[in-house]
């Protein structure tokens, strides 16, 4: 059998070294095979695939371990806001060298959260680039059969709900990239939301409760304003939101307050992460609830509306608010 | 809506035009919400992922059409070595820009293989890179319960199989960059090896016969000397592969005649897309009428052997040959 270590390829002697270790899932198969195998239980599965680039999703000088949950996370956020239970993941890994220091702390915090969200490594592919690191995680979720939450059943009069805080990690963003936070932060505040920035926290917990009570849900990954309005335009619906109920962070109130960012740049703002749906009235106190149990904030922001134009936000006031850009686009 | 078309984003103006005429399949939910989705019907769902890069498994200057078609593939590759039959996939596509000149043909032929091998188009993710092009495929593939193929049940006496021919790929990839074919080599034929490169022929109307006769099977994709090293140690046999019985393509063959390529760097080079199986003896005349009712042509090479000890390959005359390096790695 040495003989046959030293034959293992660079590849293949990487994936053992720090990628076996996290594929425990029978589903696996060790890592050894061509495939994963997802075995029929009857329910329907949710797939999901999103990619990070280095200097584009993050930051060349980002922890190894805050990429590693952010890649992973970010498409556990796509299946908690479609109402299902997380079932497992690939992973395709492409890297300009395979550095030890990089590649132990990586494997190390995707093994982590793995764990934590119970959404085991079934397979991947780890190849070489020149360019910058990338990471695309395909997810799978479960739920039962035809249960999956989509973007396009919101009704008029439901309540459009969003969960923990918007903005933040678009503020944090803006501190790695000047270097430096606002003045009058202090650097504790700083790196809550550089962490917001780097490690989303995907609502996993809610899954159920999205299920179970939302008429349409999606995750707030491009701005909340442009999502809103996808979400409106597969619906068929408009709607109409509070500017002043959007919930936020202490520090992104207080850098609102001192008037050194606009209510505007916090709903376009990419990378919450948050879940985003309508609710119908009726079951709005239970989902609040079950928010709650769950331990995130759920809040109401508007209400969905007749019609095909674009949400507007008012302020407290009742003013419309001018939106110049809803959302990040790559292009 | 044309205001809503207005504010459209470049990102999903992009795949509004290029990918949602793709995604007829109801899974696919039209592109226009977070996931996909993969409806249970009894079946165990088989899960590959295979990236390609720019430079690395493709050159800048390749059509966009067989970019296209290598990056879906060498997926359906995997599927059908594992005896799934394909139930769709999920595409991550990192580009530097948006060129019409490039996606239009690009999506174009990604679109006639999805359809040439039922294998349709249900979700994706398009982002930006400053670095090369990288397109990455998910693909999905069904077996009844518990009959996916695996690596790792071969036994004693079983015919090592493979399909098609070996090394014409490697042999493209080498006048693609030498940017002349070896003398003596016609442009035909120089054309025929250089499209075995950028064009694999999935063998998926194989994957009901491997299923039903294979112990084991895998793919080609790193070079048949070192895959057939994988199988063994998965299945913890031995094998001994007679070279002289190794597949070749009229080409391939003038050129080892001539002494121009070895059959080690047949053996040993990558982007076959073959499939390497071991087929008990007592199925064999079975398992090759059922390929060449494929159309596929399957070719007795060796036989797997009792042992540790990585695969023998012996030449015409018995003599063992001395193989250097038994496949591609990318690190």
């Amino acid at each position: 059998m040495v003989d046959r270590e030293q034959k293992m390829s660079g590849e293949d002697s990487l994936i053992a070294r720090y990628f076996r270790p996290l594929a425990s899932n029978p589903g696996a198969l060790g890592l050894g095979d061509d495939a994963a195998l997802l075995k029929s239980d009857g329910d329907d599965l949710v797939v999901t695939t999103d990619a990070i680039i280095e200097n584009v999703h993050f930051l060349a000088d980002d922890p190894p371990e805050t990429v590693a949950r952010k890649a992973l996370r970010v498409n556990l956020s796509d299946l908690a806001a479609k109402g299902a239970n997380p079932a497992g993941f690939v992973l395709t890994l492409a890297l300009r060298d395979a550095e030890d220091s990089w590649l132990a702390p990586f494997a190390q915090a995707l093994g982590e959260d793995a764990a934590q969200f119970d959404c085991p490594l079934l397979g991947g592919d780890t190849v070489s680039t020149p360019g910058p690191l990338m990471i695309s995680v395909t997810a799978f979720g479960r739920t039962p059969a035809g249960r999956m939450v989509h973007r396009d059943g919101a009704k008029p009069g439901d309540r459009v709900v969003v969960t923990g805080t918007i903005g933040d990690a678009f503020l944090g963003l803006d501190i790695l990239r000047n270097g430096a936070a606002a003045p009058g932060l202090d650097a504790a505040a700083a790196d809550r939301l550089i962490d917001r920035y780097r490690v989303p926290q995907p609502r996993t917990g809610l899954a159920r409760a999205v299920r179970d009570h939302a008429h349409a849900a999606m995750d707030v990954s491009d701005g909340l304003a442009g999502d809103l309005a996808k979400l409106c335009v597969a619906s068929g619906v408009s709607a109409r939101v509070d500017a002043s109920l959007i919930p936020l962070s202490a520090a992104a109130r207080s850098l609102m307050t001192e008037g050194r960012v606009g209510i505007e740049c916090l709903l376009a703002g990419g990378d919450d992460y948050e879940i985003l749906c309508a609710i119908p009235e009726s079951s709005l106190p239970t989902f609040i609830e079950a928010a709650r149990s769950a331990g995130v904030a759920a809040t109401v922001i508007g209400v969905i509306e007749r019609g095909s134009l674009p949400p507007t936000f008012v302020d407290g006031a009742g003013a419309e608010l001018v939106m110049r850009r809803l959302s990040y686009s790559h292009f």
